[in-house]
């Protein structure tokens, strides 16, 4: 039977896929690095995975390579257990089992955490065991650390994120290149920047889960996930760059996240959206698959936290370094040093996210209408009625006789109900041809 | 006698400053959310500082102030001092006493532990209580941290750090204006960007304080402070910031450290000095008095950390989130959960610095020469017998008959030791007017 070696701290890890098998090369290359800085080395015992046949590049011998996934979170040699398998079934299931087992848990799965959380770290609460993710957001950049210790003195005014490098990576290229996001979504999956099915990047809700997940850090806050407005990349044109940059803007997909303080007590808006930012920002400066998280604090001011999203060894990085701060603990014979969200669940409200329609924001709206006189005037006259002031008007070419034109307008800060409701009676305009889009800006950044 | 609520840390802040006022004012507004998120209270009990007069703008009732210093640090009812006295005579004695008294420390002092920290770390890890210092570079972000835990996986590659907020804003404001450095220092005293006595900062040497004490967290390295090639920005002249736009670079103040894997061991090359940086990056795209640090790691690729790097609340926010840290730590009746510098202090190395002779770097070149027919032959020439390959040449403007005129040439990768021995020729010629000067290039950020 394999075994620790005397002040080793025992690792078994869940699911030998990309970021896996980052882990074990990281632990295996920085063994010595590691053991200098803990003073004690982390040992990998055991590796579970259903495929065992795959050519992973990887050196296994030395340790128990198997699919017994049960066999692994009630083995008494392993002290941490590493779950990257993915997805809410087994996962849910084995993470709840290693907990059950007394194991700490450190788990990239954001989906699981952002459905599941509550479950899961109410489990390791009253069974006095750690649970650690930095991985599940922002790969490689150490964010949650940043909020749940870092900036633990403040409270956190507003976090926009760039949280998915996918889509990122696709909003880079369409602006560099001029191409439709069909043609830029294609490059992505043949270059392996995005998935066979994309949607889960491209449609928000892998940013929304990340959100859900910082949302609890920064404000002590439990989300519910399904009720974050998400919106994803699909509708976006060659002609939303040309205009962003004609404005002074950029276009990103951000994750948002603000606490509204009321009389009747503490609101959250939360949103997921391709949003037009300052140029000049250092977020709209984020270009490929990169990630970054900007949070604003009430003493420290705005900070930005830039890095890696995704790929093996990034993310890699952040579970390894989990597993070393967890291992720390299991040394000393402790454990809930912080609390996995940065406040004792006790002290988590559920709080209520503030309904789109509430939203204040200037926006950039995309009309395409036939080219005739007086459609400007009618479009115009529709979003005064609704109480939305005009700040600039851009049109964009002539078509034909009868050919559409599209029509930008950047507006003064409106509310999101307010604009829905007369883009709904613009798009039943005769002249209007096409559905009227919008596009949200941030402007404080 | 005053003393701490059930359950609460008591707290004793040395130095009643701009740093000090600002950790009063976070301590106070922000005690709930902190109680909120440790569990337990933190009470400040006492404050000492030699001017009891000022007016500070602060409440101060409740908790005993006056100019006892010795008296604070040895009362039983303080479990954590704050030191912000600043400078290495006071503030090191009072320290050491601290320690000696089984207190944890929190200092935001960088020149202490540049300069003493053998001695502090030392005195804290026989006497088994904490230090924290993340205040001590880049003001409120939490890049200490970064490096110590969030970063831990990862063999660091490469610093890169806009650590004083004084320069940044004047080479900021030079560029924006075209101003020269007398005319923008002097107008960043007037704003209260730089003190009366700005050298501290504009010669390099807080930021090369900085620099030590990052280079020991990524490294486990020792450093001696007083080794580390040091220039600061007071020859940058307006033609530099016009030069750098035309080839692509802005100027940044930064401190750099790599480390040098050798057969014979490691090195550690570490300098401070104005630097060309690629227009488009990130960190040169760090503009006024913001702080950014960019990190390499062999994992996690790259990374920055950006924010406010000094002022009153960015710097109490990174005090008071130590203060939470070292709470937590002392309610569990522990410490030295994590050594202060990442690594046990057994296992710091007392490296060598690479002498600046020996860096490699592309290199921006100013040559003040008369306009006469054959100098540029002459500086190509020389340039080239030292081993000097120009990349492209820039002359701006011509002189009258005998009137000097700037030459400006971009190189190749060449060695410092070379560049050096070069311009010591050059400006050996007759129609070299002036001190040639040189600032460094660096591309991969």
């Amino acid at each position: 039977m394999l075994s620790s070696p005397p002040g080793a701290v025992g690792v078994g890890l869940l699911g030998l896929g990309t970021i896996g098998t980052g882990v074990v090369k990281l632990l295996q290359r920085s063994a010595d690095e590691i053991a200098r800085r803990l003073g004690f080395p982390l040992r990998l015992l055991r590796v579970a995975d259903l495929d065992l046949e795959r050519e992973r590049g990887l050196n296994l011998s030395g340790l128990r390579f198997d699919s017994d996934a049960a066999g692994l979170v009630a083995d008494p040699q392993v002290d941490v257990v590493v779950e990257l398998i993915g997805g809410v079934g087994a996962a849910r299931e084995l993470s709840l089992q290693a907990i059950e087992n007394g194991k700490a848990l450190v788990t990239a799965n954001k989906a699981l955490l952002a459905l599941h959380g509550a479950e899961i770290f109410g489990a390791a609460e009253r069974r006095g065991v750690d649970v650690a993710f930095e991985a599940s957001v922002g790969g490689g950049i150490p964010i949650l650390r940043a909020l749940r210790e870092g900036l633990s003195a403040n409270r956190i005014e507003s976090l926009h994120g760039i949280m998915n490098g996918t889509t990122n990576y696709v909003l880079s290229e369409m602006e560099a290149t001029g191409e439709s996001f069909e043609v830029v979504l294609k490059r992505a999956g043949e270059l392996g920047y995005a998935e066979a099915d994309p949607s889960f990047d491209v449609d928000g809700v892998d940013a929304a889960h990340k959100l859900a997940l910082l949302a609890a850090l920064a404000f002590g806050a439990q989300l519910s996930f399904e009720q974050i407005p998400t919106e994803g990349i699909r509708e976006l044109a060659p002609l939303d760059f040309e205009a962003a940059a004609e404005f002074g803007f950029r276009i990103k997909m951000l994750g948002i996240a603000k606490p509204w303080a009321e009389p009747d007590g503490l609101r959250i808006e939360a949103r997921v959206h391709p949003t037009m930012i300052p140029a000049h920002s250092l977020l709209a400066n984020v270009n490929g698959a990169m990630n970054a998280i900007a949070v604003q604090g009430d003493a420290v001011g705005p900070t930005l936290f830039y890095g890696a999203g995704a790929g093996e060894l990034p993310t890699a990085s952040a579970v390894v370094a989990d597993l070393m701060e967890l291992a720390r603990e299991l040394r000393r014979g402790s454990a809930l040093r912080v609390a996995p969200l940065g406040f004792p669940l006790s002290q988590l409200q559920p709080l209520p996210i503030v309904p789109l329609g509430e939203v204040q924001a200037r926006c950039y709206l995309v009309f395409t209408a036939r080219d005739r006189p007086g459609v400007l005037a009618e479009i115009a006259s529709l979003l005064g009625k609704c109480g939305i002031s005009i700040e600039s008007v851009l049109q964009k070419g002539r078509g034909g006789d009868a050919g559409a034109v599209p029509i930008v307008v950047l507006t003064h800060p409106a509310r999101e109900h307010d604009v829905q409701r007369a883009l709904a009676e613009i798009d039943r305009l005769p002249d209007v041809a096409a559905r009227s889009r919008l596009l949200r800006i941030e402007e404080k950044l």
